[in-house]
């Protein structure tokens, strides 16, 4: 079992962007091959990031998904936020950095 | 849905004895009223910290956890050697520190 968190460091005017732009997901991830489940994690408490996890069967099933057409659908409404910021020549409003791990016990 | 996690910096020399500890728990957690589940995750790439995850019904009962003998009884081996390092005046072969979340979405 193979684990990837999507560290998220969000601005603090586009986090009720950001939370409804996963409540109101298509859900193409959840159709991929090896794909297990998915959460969406908010900090109680100091602005540690959210974190998105994702959980599959194996560390190619996640690879493949960053590669499909399904990534970039996933993260179209997302990335266009960032490119429009850009282009306003604002800080972006959300950065974010995976890390991957090895399920090691339950 | 409430989501724990104990990210734990290993000492290098430690790792090996620290997932011993985790695949020979003896599962008291699992027990308490309001457990969903726990995973353990090992970083695939860099220095990144261990992540222990449990998932509760609320934030009450990881609370209840915390304050029970059962969390007593699952850290006893590893508090143990916490203690042995420094009356041997060496480095505490991990740190951790605990951050709690909110379930969001799936």
């Amino acid at each position: 079992m193979f684990v990837a968190i999507n560290y998220i460091e969000c601005r603090e005017d586009y986090r009720d962007r950001f939370e409804e732009l996963f409540r109101s997901r298509a859900g193409a991830i959840d159709k991929m091959p090896g794909f297990v489940r998915m959460q969406v994690l908010r900090p109680i408490k100091g602005d540690t990031p959210y974190l998105v996890v994702s959980e599959w069967d194996s560390e190619k099933s996640f690879q493949d998904w960053t590669k499909s057409p399904a990534f970039g659908d996933g993260h179209f409404r997302g990335f266009a936020d960032l490119k429009a910021a850009k282009e306003r020549g604002e800080e972006p409003p959300m950065k974010s950095q995976f890390r991957v791990y090895e399920v090691i016990t339950r």
